[in-house]
């Protein structure tokens, strides 16, 4: 399981702030702590309040790429700053994200196919987000074939299942948990899953523990990504632990340590 | 998930020190203690270096009931100290173990069915701890059928797929993972399951961080009861968060003292 740290959004302030003054300091700070902290992939999302946001994309990849060479998440509703983004990584990236809807599937598949891009597929539709794991299980299956249909590997593919905060919305919990189970067995290979980590804690006492939590049991499940605060020791410390006991790292005392450097 | 409280064990100097000196106040207090830290059974082990160890059951037995109400897993290899405490229970109680063995489960099913007791059934035979889960499973079913054979509720049996060192035999891990959910397959109703959690972090750097990731994992694969700390404070509350997430218990902002006091 990786972690993709989520920190270079503008929905904080301090990033939102990085945006509107082009003062790249602040982001190329939060790329290299991320990084140095565990994150394998960065999160790039310009927030919701940016007034240009194809050139604020763009910007803030290239502040980011100064700082780090991991590869990065472009995190976005419009497509064209997805587009934009692509254009400037140095290196494949990832799309996030879609959902099952034809015309949003055949905009970002053939960005993927042709940026070489992995893609965070959301089981979900124009009609919303299913309550059980079946239809959302049914949804990554339209995901997974039209992807392939556009020569998409089905490596590249990561299902977010959809995490919802488990104080409003608590009977989706075991279906999430389900369905990351279920998704490992609708083809071979199988595509990769991903969660927001953060969402599942939103409007929680104690998000940190609920994030955490969450986290190593959607592990168990076979979780491969999560988009989270790497910042947060503790949950890099879980996550570390959870890879050990899932016999993927190899154990050693400092196994928290090497999981941060890897 | 329930915790079986694992403190008052002749493993532990204090009560090793009680057990010479039939001091009751030191085993009524970890009774307390550890129920009000949120053990919903404590097990009881008179330990290793006992001189008496049947006189030393009915001993600790008697000063535990003294100090709380929850129902005893009586935890001994030596089954004539198991039934001499069955004897003294004022609640039905569970036998801690059993393995796969023809002799010893017509010995402990045989008691289970005369004092209407619980049983913990190991997933080993004679030739040890197989390494994959299929024959643990194998060795579940064997214990499912034979203590039905003698009239003991599938409901009463907790299978034990056997938790070992994760720096010792890392490549367990996985199998008891999957362990805990096959089991859950093998009959309707299914057995119970429950793990000696402590046992996952032996000779572990950060032994308290393994114990609650290696719960909440096992968890997340059906596990309903473990061997464990109950004073141990983020255990406790990792365990509380996991409920919460499988919509076992309803969200609140004090979840965790919820579910201590529960």
């Amino acid at each position: 399981m990786i972690i993709i740290g989520e920190r270079i959004n503008g929905m904080f302030q301090d990033i939102a702030k990085a945006i509107r003054e082009r003062d790249g300091s602040i982001v190329q700070e939060w790329a290299k702590k991320q990084e140095q902290n565990g994150a394998r992939y960065l999160d790039i999302n310009v927030g919701p309040g940016s007034a240009a946001p194809i050139e604020a994309m763009v910007w803030l990849v290239e502040e980011t790429q100064k700082a780090s060479d991991l590869p990065l998440c472009l995190d976005s509703t419009n497509y064209d700053a997805i587009e934009a983004g692509l254009k400037v990584c140095k290196r494949p990236a990832m799309i996030n994200s879609v959902p099952a809807e034809a015309e949003k599937m055949d905009r970002v598949f053939t960005l993927a196919a042709e940026y070489d891009s992995e893609v965070i597929c959301l089981a979900m539709s124009a009609e919303g987000i299913p309550k059980d794991s079946e239809s959302r299980v049914a949804l990554a299956m339209e995901l997974v074939a039209t992807g392939d249909g556009y020569g998409v590997p089905i490596e590249n593919l990561y299902i977010d299942p959809l995490v919802l905060p488990c104080n409003v919305a608590q009977d989706h919990g075991p279906e999430v948990l389900e369905t990351l189970r279920q998704v490992k067995l609708i083809s071979d290979p199988p595509p990769k899953t991903v969660v927001g980590l953060s969402n599942a804690s939103q409007g929680t006492r104690d998000r940190e523990l609920v994030n955490r939590v969450f986290a190593v049991m959607a592990m168990a499940c076979g979780l491969d990504a999560a988009i989270a605060d790497a910042c947060d020791d503790e949950l890099m410390s879980a996550v570390a632990t959870a890879r050990i006991l899932l016999n993927i790292d190899i154990y050693c005392d400092s196994y928290v340590d090497v999981f941060k450097q890897a």
